[in-house]
C-alpha cells in the first residue's frame, strides 16, 4: 500500500524513473542467467561484485579521471576485474561481450509493466537512468517498458546525482522541477532529485540485492510518496 | 507498392525515422489548427510560410551565428516574424506559446502508427529529427506513434544533415552504420545518411507542401528502397 506522506501536486505532468533496481531486478536476472551459463560460479556474489563496482566507475568519470564513459563501457571494465576472482578468466572477448550484455536483457519486477501502462495513460513516463539509451531501450524492448521517451545520463552527459540530470528532465519537458517526480528505490537518488526541486516516490525493492541481503525499506522523511511497488504508485497517483 | 532499388541488408537492425512529413503531416495539421483558430487567415500560405523559415534558421545554428538552440525556439522566432504578415501580430504572449506548440500536435499520416506497428515487431524503431525531444514525445504520445526510443538532433548537439546525427543512431545502438536504415521523405536527409554509410529508404509523401504543391516523387538513384508509405515498408521488409 501506498503512504502518501506528502500529497503529489496536481500539476504533476512527468515522471522519471530510476531502472536498475527501481523498475528491472538486475541482481535476479543476473543471478538466473550465471545460473544457466555458469552454473558452477556463485551467481549472488558474482552479482553483488559487479554491481558493488558501478559507482566507484562512475565516481572516476564525474571526477574527470576518466572521460565521459557510457555504462556498458564502465560494466565491462569492471566485469574484467571480477572475472578472475570467480575462475572466470578465460572467457573470450565475445564471451565478456556477450555477458556484458546481460545488462540489457534485466527482468522486470513483477508489476513493473502493469504499473507503468496505467501511469502513462495520465503522466509522460520516461526513464533517468545512468544506463546508456542503448541499453535502456534493448531492455524496454524485450522486458515491454512502455516508456514514452528513454532519457539517460547519455543525453545529460551527467551522471546522477549531478544536478544536469534532474534539472534536464523538466527542461526537456519544458516544464517547472516541481512538475517532475523522481521515483526510485534509492534515498541518494530521491535526495538529487528533492534538491533540483523535483517531487519524489520511494518504491519499496526489498530483494534488490538478493534473498541473503534484505534493503531497509522503511519510510524516511522528505519524499512526496512511498510506495509498495509500482501498482501502488499508480493507485495513490489515481490511474 | 515499394521497389527495391538495391535489397536491404539481412543484417538491418535499426529503422530510423524522419519526422516532419515522413512520419506527420505538418502541413495538413498546420492548416486545420488554423481554419478552427484563426478561420480568416490562409492556412496553405500561412503552413508554407513558417515551414520555409525552418532550414534558415537551423542554418544559423550550424553556421555558429545562433548558439545551439531548441526547434521550439526556432520555431516561435519564425512564427513571430510571419505573424504580422498574416496580420495576426494582436496575438498575446500566451496565444503565440500555443500556437507554436501546434508542432506537438501534429496528426500522423493514416499509415504512419499501423505501419510503425508493424515494423517495430522485427525492427527497433526511432525517431531521427531535428525536433527537441520534448516536442517528439509528446507528439508520439498524442499520436500514438509507438517509439522504441525517441532521438533528436537534441541528444547529439547537431542537426542533420550532420553527420554527428546519423552516425551518432549506430553508435547509441553499438551497430555498424550499415546496419542502420533512415526512412525519409527527403533526399538531402538520406544523401546525408547514405554519404556516412547508412541504408536509405525514401517515403513518397505527394502532399506534403499541400494539393496546391504536389511534390515530384518520381525514384532517385542511389536509395535502397522506395516505398509509397510506411506500410509498403513493411510489406517489403517483410513484416
Amino acid at each position: 500500500m501506498a503512504t502518501p506522506a506528502h500529497t503529489p501536486h496536481a500539476s504533476t505532468q512527468v515522471l522519471a524513473f530510476d531502472i536498475f533496481g527501481t523498475v528491472v531486478d538486475w541482481h535476479g536476472s543476473i543471478v538466473r542467467e550465471m545460473a544457466e551459463r555458469h552454473p558452477g560460479v556463485d551467481g549472488n556474489a558474482f552479482a553483488l561484485a559487479w554491481r558493488a563496482g558501478y559507482k566507484p566507475a562512475m565516481a572516476r568519470v564525474a571526477s574527470g579521471e576518466l572521460g565521459w564513459t557510457l555504462i556498458d563501457d564502465l560494466h565491462r571494465r569492471v566485469l574484467d576485474g571480477i572475472l578472475p576472482t570467480f575462475g572466470l578468466a578465460h572467457l573470450s572477448e565475445a564471451e565478456r561481450h556477450d555477458l556484458n550484455r546481460v545488462w540489457h536483457r534485466l527482468d522486470a519486477w513483477p508489476d513493473s509493466v502493469a504499473g507503468l501502462t496505467r501511469l502513462k495513460q495520465r503522466f509522460t513516463i520516461c526513464s533517468l537512468s545512468n544506463g546508456n539509451i542503448g541499453l535502456l531501450t534493448r531492455m524496454a524492448k524485450r522486458a515491454g517498458l512502455p516508456w514514452d521517451c528513454v532519457l539517460s545520463a547519455e543525453v545529460f552527459r551527467a551522471y546522477k546525482p549531478d544536478p544536469a540530470t534532474y534539472l534536464g528532465v523538466a527542461k526537456v519537458f519544458d516544464v517547472p522541477p516541481t512538475d517532475v517526480m523522481l521515483v526510485a528505490a534509492h534515498h541518494d537518488d530521491l535526495a538529487g532529485a528533492r534538491a533540483c526541486g523535483l517531487q519524489t516516490a520511494y518504491i519499496e525493492r526489498p530483494l534488490e540485492f538478493g534473498a541473503s541481503q534484505p534493503k531497509d525499506v522503511s519510510p524516511q522523511p522528505g519524499n512526496n510518496l512511498h510506495c509498495r511497488d509500482l501498482l501502488a504508485l499508480a493507485d495513490v497517483l489515481g490511474c
